[in-house]
């Protein structure tokens, strides 16, 4: 254990009186660098590894992202490991205390900033699943990979709700319902943080605590809502996960109420630690300090914003690097911060990096990489994900397909990993690790039964005619469409091919390029069916009604192309339901299944232009026909504090088997205060044989009925209306007792 | 003086203590009587004068409006004087204490619901103009037409700010900035109250305290917002009003942070009555306490809606006839309800009456009313708002036509007052008073220079060919295009001819029948101008990028077919500005001048869709030019108590003489709270001739800059940005003093 040997202080700590004895022999120069974060990679300002290892010597950093936070170019796992290894070394071998670092990642769906790691599907698809169990299994996929590499904090899970479909980091969102959304990033953490037997990291629960419903769609712009509001349908998953346990809160990066949350102490300690009690690590988003005085114009420069920041409650700035440490000591030395506030940062962090074992030894071991993230267990997780996401929007009889067919392969995502993972991926286009579609259409068909023809690209007309001409010439054509690659809002050019004005936030259609060649394709008569590879839920109403068969593929990872074939062939079964509703258009947004109840407009019976959703959440078709009854509750009436068995029988009535998932919603029927047409407060997955019944079973605390208003959260006596599938069963909530 | 004869109770009410000695003498069913309104017309249910008069006197009901609450078949003003004269009379003559009745109108535009009245462009058009001396002429107009035709209470001004374009009633919105619709709804109030000089009516202040906004643009649905929005962008119109002075509130119908208005306590007495102040009567809109119950699910039937109606702090049930009358009896049979919160009622509603003068003397002379309504001041009213309203959207050089021209004028408002009325108007066709785009027209070149083609419906073609070939025959095209008539979403289609899918609140461009028209109208080169008659701004690419000469018309009421052709032929110099922001597209939305500064979306610079809006707030264009300049404040610095003189220097430095009005934002540097990116805090209009300057002068209080939070508002001191058109003067806010 050389952990220490450079350290003139005390022992590693590996309790809190050592922390604190850590903390007695630091110097504030020393203390602040904790509190700083800084990266090797190219996003913003290029930075080398030299670069970073400089700012641990002389400015006493004490995070170092080598993976890039964003982006990194470093895509090799074992150079990752030495990466890290060479960095940690430096600090516990060149610094006074040997304290070694934070090496945060953003591992969203699978380590897939290293190239040959195991890439999920994003968050979306994984949400389609409905289906706890995989995600902590890809969580702890994702842990292990990550802890093999060196990292020790991962950026995730993402517990933001997915509000309008037109924001650029839906596909990061495990979709619009609450409940859904706190469940499987309750369990992506538990995945993350793991058992214990094997090494893994530290998970964040981001971005606290409203995020996922910016002003027209606008990454980061402000997000309007009442109180109530807020605390229905954004506070729940983290309150979910905070009961769960997680190591780190990122703030989110747009104002709430006016307020910017990177500097409200209204969301960071009042709510955050005082109501939610928090006690962990408040790591600021990439640049989140900076949009103070950049953007919000809440501040007036760096000085003031850091003092916004650590006065709020923030510990540490992810990417602060020597600038911020500076600016923290002329604060204490101004008194404008005491030192014991800092203290309580530094201990967070401090005590973050003792649980996580780096002060008994923060080395990985490099050899040892290529074996786990190549694990066969590791890609089974993969496959599983990719295939339990596949949602079946529509199908007039198309598919299963013909594994005798003659295909036709098209559209610009038929044969692109790239597109295929999504953003917050690898960026190097050789060697990427996985199987396109057309590939995994091929492994069905045969390669000599697959003709692949581009068609467009993701904006631009490749050839139509092409397509269309191979189309009348094969049993059956399946058009690969939806969005590139893309973080935030669009994906920086500089860091892909241009997109040119796709994905764009102010229409969810397709494109005029990939319109024209679904529509050639589709007009050679040949059966047809659309497969959209999107972060978002795209409009789509011409192919609504004119496409036989539209399979929703999210962004689904590595394995995506094996997971559509099998599903277009009919090897598997889908059974994933939509956790996003599709809006119709725009002009149709918001579009969410759990709206609060509202007067009817006058006119509006008179008019027939729906409002419904083109498909709502929950909707997903399987290859047999499932018949769902019976749905009853363990008991007619139950106190505030009680809990209610709710069991639904499904009976596979088709000749396929096949899973299948339901959605448990329920109706507050009188309330206090407004509350949703439908909330979804349950959902459950089994498979199912032809012929066969099972029992599906949702455990409903009565404290999920609770009606929100300002300053106000209580389960309410009277009648609610539980429903599945066209069942209905009304429970009485009493006022008081179980 | 006959208003007591029929009493047996004290004499009528000259004093509060009056009003006092008549609720002692009041029997429990005579006083709830004066919290329930009835009406005579067909909406809803159809009543009759002798249902009216039944319920006077039998259930005590004290209101009724013969006019109707949105619509009414009686529209001759003769006949709606001697209508409320007989309800008047049955009121004095047939009740025991002969208590007069409230008589409501919705005169939104002008006594808009009477034929032959004085019909004004809607308010969306009226704050184009820019000029509250002119909105408040326009409401002494219809505060005297009313009150010549027996209304005793109007229900406006709208003091509603349009923040979704989407919403069906923005045109009855004085726009987006809640400075512009404060200054203007006080205007209105003013004229409509008079000046004690002739018989005017009482002003309701609706819809109280936010409704602009509604989801997804649905009428009346949830505002989504939070408490700071509330207090910086709806509440202000309020605010002002209510120092103005205003006799009656009506509450909106949607719910905020979950609680239906009309149910709320929070609005409408801590807010409304204990924090600003009002003590006047709070009237429902029609069928708002219903939708506790129908809709909001806060109530389980009328008993508890009229039970939390009446808690919250409502007076009057606008259109809850006997039924809710009983439903009070019940309450406070009951103790649920005490006698003395509904005496708090009754003698809000009497005091008004006495304010009204109408135990002196209720009745109006028919013999009087036709003179009223035909005045020329009236006429020249109506003929001034609609031409200062005129705004030039695009003219690239097609205008002004020339008066020696042969026209084609074609398009589905080109000859119909009805869509240029716009809804609250008339239902009858058959002679309606006013002047057709059409006829303005030919009012300037001749009937014989004049050709007329329908060319389209508003959603279906009636024939594109010919009025392309009229297009081809002619020096100048004119095509009227736009929206039906419509009240909320779309208008009940019983009320009117059917409207088809449009307007539709889900895309904001023309029908595909008027931009066929359009299109091909431009094909035949011949010089083509759209106007539009809309109460929405319409998102129109295509014209903008097209159509040389583009005229924004609002709904200009009875006069607009003079304004237009005025304009287009350049008897008249446009001068009115948006008071909305045109949205590209509804994938756009929201759009608006005054969004509150946010991080710019990582990537969003390398992308080129533009996010601007396709016109701005405050955007209109004029036949001659104008150069803004020296943007000069009274003081550099001035204490939080303080006012600052701000002025401008416009030169007209083209040859024609007009009218400029300009618009005065500020933007807050620094502050607490994050703020918009520019507040909408002054405007000014003053006639130049051709070669001269003016200076526009405008006053604005420091208070007017205030920061607002939750439970935060206070003027900042810092520095302040004022912009005019380019110009910027900076000013220094001190923490303290004048």
């Amino acid at each position: 254990m050389s952990s220490n040997s450079g350290a003139d202080g005390p022992s590693p700590p590996a309790s809190a009186d050592d922390v604190d004895d850590l903390l007695d022999a630091m110097t504030l120069e020393e203390k602040v660098g904790q509190l700083v974060g800084t990266y090797v990679g190219q996003m913003g300002e290029e930075k080398t590894l030299e670069d970073a290892k400089r700012e641990v010597v002389d400015d006493h950093v004490g995070s170092v992202s080598p993976f890039g936070i964003g982006i990194s170019t470093r895509d090799d796992p074992v150079q990752a490991a030495e990466t890290a290894n060479e960095l940690q070394r430096t600090a516990v071998e060149e610094t006074p205390h040997g304290i070694p670092l934070h090496v945060p990642v953003d591992a969203v769906h699978g380590h897939a900033y290293l190239n040959g790691t195991t890439v999920f599907p994003h968050n979306l698809g994984m949400a389609a699943a409905r289906d706890a169990e995989l995600v902590e299994r890809g969580g702890a996929v994702t842990g292990h990979e990550c802890a093999a590499t060196g990292a020790t904090v991962n950026y995730g899970p993402t517990c933001d709700v997915a509000r309008d479909q037109r924001w650029g980091r839906v596909f990061e969102t495990y979709g619009e319902s609450p409940y859904l959304c706190g469940e499987l990033a309750a369990a992506e953490a538990r995945g993350l943080r793991g058992d214990g037997d094997e090494p893994t990291v530290a998970a964040t629960a981001k971005h606290f605590p409203a995020y996922g419903q910016p002003a027209r769609g606008e990454d980061a712009s402000v997000v309007e809502i009442s109180e109530s509001t807020f605390r229905r349908d954004f506070l729940p998953p983290f309150e979910r996960i905070l009961d769960e346990g997680v190591d780190v809160v990122m703030p989110c990066y747009n104002s709430l109420d006016g307020e910017p949350v990177h500097g409200s102490e209204r969301f960071l300690t009042s709510l955050l630690r005082e109501e939610l009690g928090f006690d962990g690590v408040v790591t600021s988003d990439w640049g989140g300090v900076d949009h103070l005085h950049d953007y919000h114009g809440t501040s007036d420069g760096r000085r003031t914003s850091a003092w916004q920041s650590l006065s709020a409650g923030l510990d540490l700035v992810s990417v602060g690097g020597p600038d911020y440490a500076e600016t923290l000591v002329e604060l204490v030395r101004a008194e404008e911060l005491s030192e014991a506030r800092i203290d309580r940062s530094v201990r967070r962090v401090l005590e973050l990096k003792a649980t996580l074992g780096l002060f008994d030894d923060p080395y990985v071991d490099p050899e040892a990489v290529t074996d786990v993230v190549s694990r066969d267990s590791h890609r089974d997780a993969s496959v599983d994900a990719a295939r339990e996401s596949m949602t079946l929007l529509k199908n007039d009889g198309v598919l299963p397909l013909s594994e005798s067919d003659d295909v036709l392969v098209t559209g610009p995502n038929a044969d692109d990993l790239h597109h295929q993972f999504g953003g917050w991926s690898v960026m190097d286009d050789s060697d990427l690790r996985g199987v396109t579609v057309r590939e995994g259409i091929a492994g069905v068909v045969g390669e000599e039964s697959v003709t692949y023809e581009p068609g467009a690209d993701v904006t631009e007309t490749v050839d139509v005619d092409a397509a269309a001409s191979a189309a009348e010439d094969a049993d059956a054509a399946v058009v690969v469409l939806g969005e590139d690659w893309y973080i935030h809002e669009f994906g920086p050019q500089g860091m892909n091919r241009p997109t040119g004005e796709f994905p764009t936030r102010t229409r969810l259609g397709l494109p005029d390029a990939q319109r024209d060649l679904l529509e050639a394709v589709r007009a050679t008569g040949t059966p047809t069916v659309l497969v959209l590879i999107s972060g978002r839920p795209l409009s789509i109403p011409w192919a609504d009604e004119h496409v036989p068969g539209i399979l929703m593929a999210y962004y689904p990872g590595m394995d995506g192309g094996t997971a559509v074939a099998d599903t277009l062939f009919g090897r598997h079964n889908p059974s994933g339901r939509l956790p996003v509703s599709v809006p119709r258009s725009t002009g149709h947004l918001p579009t969410r299944f759990n709206y609060l109840r509202h007067p009817t407009p006058i006119g509006a019976d008179e008019h027939p232009d729906s409002y419904d959703p083109l498909y709502a959440f929950g909707h997903g078709l399987s290859y047999t026909e499932f018949e769902v009854t019976d749905l009853s509750l363990s008991a007619e009436s139950v106190g505030p504090a009680g809990t209610v068995e709710v069991d639904v029988t499904a009976e596979n009535v088709g000749d396929r088997d096949g899973a299948k998932s339901v959605d448990l919603f329920v109706e507050d029927v009188v309330s206090s205060r407004v509350t949703p047409a439908r909330e979804h407060v349950g959902f459950a997955k089994t498979a199912i044989e032809a012929g066969e019944s099972a029992t599906l079973s949702m455990t409903v605390p009565v404290e999920r009925l609770a009606v929100h208003g300002r300053d106000y959260e209580r389960v309410e006596p009277g009648e609610f209306v539980f429903s599945c599938e066209g069942e209905t069963a009304a429970l009485t909530v009493r006022s008081g007792g179980q």
